[in-house]
């Protein structure tokens, strides 16, 4: 049997290239070797977030963004996290097991507070919630990044729990850390990210995608100058998208001094919007077809509420809140 | 139209009269005079009982009670509270409005802290599930003792919060203090109270209630002794019972020296079980007739699921969190 392996994807708004070779192809892998689980984390953005239509806009953009991209939801479980009201349901539950020492600890909450962010329960309770969706799902794996470890080693605690108070009823879920994470360089070289500003957008306007590709920094050697191409910016995010025969040919021109930064950047530009083509005229279909992504999450609501629903029913039994 | 009366029941044990005169006679009277909302709070009850047999058993016990005490499930809205999952979903959506401030000020986390209870992060949460109860069926009174009354206030912060956040969406719950408090008395003359274990129990065989009955405390003056009625246990009890010329001239007796209190208590003993007769037969023939329980609490969850998803919807169109 396929194992499960379960990911929710915060709705926060326009993708980049360093989501796409970071989490995104790893879910359309995932999506053929595994029994992906797949979500939209709307419920989790309420926690910080308290705009209604920014809310609806950036979970249907987050829900055709993944489609667009390849997320296929006849291959994989895909849905928004509040059509499942049964996740809350067992948050609930799991609470009355969860220590409140437990929960003391959490770096993440620890780190949002010191940054200011305004402490609610909601964020408080974060880490119970992720483990209500990973365990209504009996998820076996879970990818997680350095931020989310802490977080899926207090979901095991409470699964391994509440196994040993009302009998084996949850999957103990393992985190899945990738061998290798190739860390996607921003426009200024330092790992791209949208709270460092130096992202390439894969949805925007060409125009805007130039704009970014063009402002990678660089330093200041001439055309003819020999050049290394490790490290070089250009040159790591080219071999993201080229074949290496191609990629060799760009390393060999910066070695020789037969290519120049400005060129470079005009071929990577043209191998990132010949790749992006067709996800974009994807996600352009769809979003002017809101009815059709509508009904492929009621569909994929309804999928996976018949694995919560058997989940639920367990745990209804084994607390005896099925009387 | 009339006014909705919210209240929940701790699934906790054998009632007695001290509940009775208190708390059940009252919710008879709403049941009557307004739109009732009555549960059994096994979720909350999960805070503290993690044994699956005895939350089974307190839960059907605390339904077959109120049935069998008068609650009529045509005339109020009855039913268990993990049968609405989605008192759950909107305790989640609370959460992330409730300030951790307005947690961390709850005395009653505090006290069971105190009193050695093992702190988990359900009990943190208990007074946002207890105002999602509240808001989600539209409360407009809560009655409440001393021990609630700032988990009435909790739920009516966040009722505003929400309300001036996202549109009014919610009733905003008033308290129900009645006019004047009757102390029941116990056994041994303080209020009657299951941890003070000077109760007399409802539903228990006649000779248990008996054994109670007796034990009640009394000086030690004889038969022909002249005897203050007033603030003694028996004639307090006596007048909860019977009609005032009864229970005056119970108080004459005691006065002129007529009775003793062997006799008084016979006399006490009787109407006690002449009362609950009806009431324990009724007991009888709902625990004998288990699948007819069922039935009424499942027609009772479909009842005011009617109720709680007209608000959720609401909730979801004001949130965003309908996309």
């Amino acid at each position: 049997m396929k194992k499960r392996v379960l990911s929710g994807i915060q709705p926060s708004g326009s993708l980049h290239i360093g989501n796409y070779f970071g989490m995104i192809k790893r879910m359309i892998e995932y999506q053929e070797s595994s029994d992906l689980f797949l979500f939209v984390a709307n419920l989790h953005s309420l926690t910080t977030l308290t705009d209604k239509e920014k809310m609806k806009k950036l979970t249907l953009d987050a829900a055709i963004d993944m489609l667009a991209l390849g997320i296929n939801p006849d291959k994989c479980y895909f849905w928004v996290q509040s059509d499942v009201p049964e996740t809350a349901e067992l948050t609930w539950i799991l609470s009355c097991l969860t220590p409140m020492g437990l929960m003391e600890r959490a770096h993440s909450f620890k780190d949002k507070i010191a940054k200011g962010v305004q402490a609610n329960l909601g964020l408080f309770n974060y880490p119970v919630l992720m483990t209500a969706d990973i365990l209504i799902n009996q998820a076996d794996f879970v990818p997680v990044g350095k931020d989310q470890k802490q977080h899926l080693e207090m979901a095991r605690d409470i699964a391994i729990k509440f196994n040993n108070e009302f009998g084996k009823t949850f999957t103990i879920p393992e985190p899945d850390i990738p061998k290798e994470i190739a860390v996607i360089p921003g426009t200024d070289g330092q790992k791209m990210s949208k709270s460092y500003g130096n992202t390439i957008p894969i949805f925007a306007p060409d125009n805007v995608i130039k704009k970014a590709v063009m402002r990678i920094v660089t330093d200041s050697k001439s055309v003819d100058e020999a050049k290394e191409p490790k490290g070089n910016t250009i040159y790591e995010l080219y071999k993201l998208f080229t074949s290496k025969p191609e990629s060799d040919k760009m390393a060999e021109d910066f070695k020789k001094g037969k290519i120049g930064y400005g060129d470079a950047k005009k071929k990577l530009l043209k191998v990132i919007i010949e790749t992006f083509k067709p996800f974009k005229e994807k996600r352009e279909h769809l979003a002017n077809h809101p009815k059709k992504v509508e009904t492929i999450l009621a569909k994929g609501a309804k999928k996976v509420r018949e694995v919560s629903h058997q989940t639920m029913q367990k745990v209804r039994e084994a607390t005896g809140l099925k009387y």
